[in-house]
């Protein structure tokens, strides 16, 4: 019983922290978001493919977690966005105490659109809020589509869900009509957007979701 | 400080426990293995592959690890294997007491190979030693081929690791030398194989492994 009690406060704590953290940004206008999935499901690949379509317009910074070392945050920043890497020692999510630490490193009346790309792992980052609007899952068709009813928490908490890689489909066993149902079980107000970052093939949807939601935060065509 | 004294308490007392369970599995003479990868590099489609092939000669039990359902252990008795499926409701990983419950269910006596399916994560079960003489860690080829260096502690304890989906190779960015280059430096004498379940091509060097360890616990030809 004691650990349990122990783990709630631990998440409370937490919930508090990304709220009080989540309202500087708001404080900004700024959007931000909390990029989730399994390894090498294309978390990074949409970054680097949502700069080159935004980077005249919109203003982007990424948070890059990772266990160690800083290949995503090299890869961020060739494409041209500002980027700070979180290393979390072996810590398999990141946390809102992670981010205390570098947010105030940032020039949010300078940013447009933040995003957190968390540690890549179905399960625990889903535990733990982050200073963002929305969390963004991804799904690749490599992955299978069994996985939102494998890893149900990631997607009940989910605002937007990303099956990607879709140009795989031919080559794999994936039924995108069974990730539609199986978020709609979950959360049934949630998007499910289909794309594929080599080809472009449904880039257009994922752009048109992100500019929605910087302009209801007076944010599209604000760049610098 | 406390929270850390605790967690290496836990992680002790874990270790203590998968060795005290080992033992058992020891004395009967069975082989037994801890599968370990991210969600969806293809865990169970290996043991189906695995089952398919030995079936005739090996003994098979698999204990598979989900954190909800039983959508493996029911693909696992379609192949022909005895399961159990032990779900660990919302945690990241298998650990020893987990599998306290199940293991004096399973008939070792009855058994040559026990392969333990854990929850697809390439953090946490890494840090929770299992019963299992061996390690065998899966990455599949859509992943990408930087995942040791980002997920060291998973291939620094992996006894081998699994290059999956090597039919993707045309269609994805993988460069199997690349992971070939960053488990040697983890680990020196960890082999890497590389296969694919859909094709065939490869598991012949797998199923090689598998025999050679089964033999050194005096197990082959031993089957029903």
């Amino acid at each position: 019983m004691a650990e349990i009690r122990v783990m709630k406060r631990v998440l409370a704590n937490n919930d508090a922290l990304a709220a009080d953290q989540l309202a500087g940004i708001d404080r900004q206008g700024v959007l931000s978001l909390n990029l989730m999935s399994g390894p090498g499901a294309g978390k990074t690949s949409l970054i680097e493919r949502t700069i080159e379509c935004l980077r005249d317009r919109v203003r982007i910074y990424v948070i890059e977690g990772d266990i160690q070392g800083s290949l995503d945050a090299e890869r961020v920043a060739a494409a041209g966005a500002g980027v700070t890497q979180v290393n979390t020692q072996g810590a398999c999510h990141l946390d809102a105490m992670m981010l205390q630490s570098v947010l105030p490193g940032i020039d949010l009346a300078a940013t447009d659109l933040l995003i957190i790309e968390n540690v890549g792992n179905l399960v625990c980052p889903a535990e733990f809020r982050l200073p963002a609007h929305f969390n963004v899952t991804l799904v690749s068709t490599p992955e299978g589509s069994d996985k939102p009813a494998k890893y149900p928490l990631m997607f009940e908490r989910s605002d937007l869900v990303l099956i990607t890689k879709t140009d795989l489909l031919p080559y794999v066993d994936f039924d995108p009509a069974e990730i539609d149902r199986a978020v709609a079980r979950l959360r049934v107000e949630t998007p499910v957007l289909r794309l594929s970052c080599r080809t472009g093939v449904g880039l257009d949807g994922w752009l048109d979701w992100l500019e929605q939601k910087l302009a209801a935060r007076g944010r599209v065509g604000t760049g610098k």
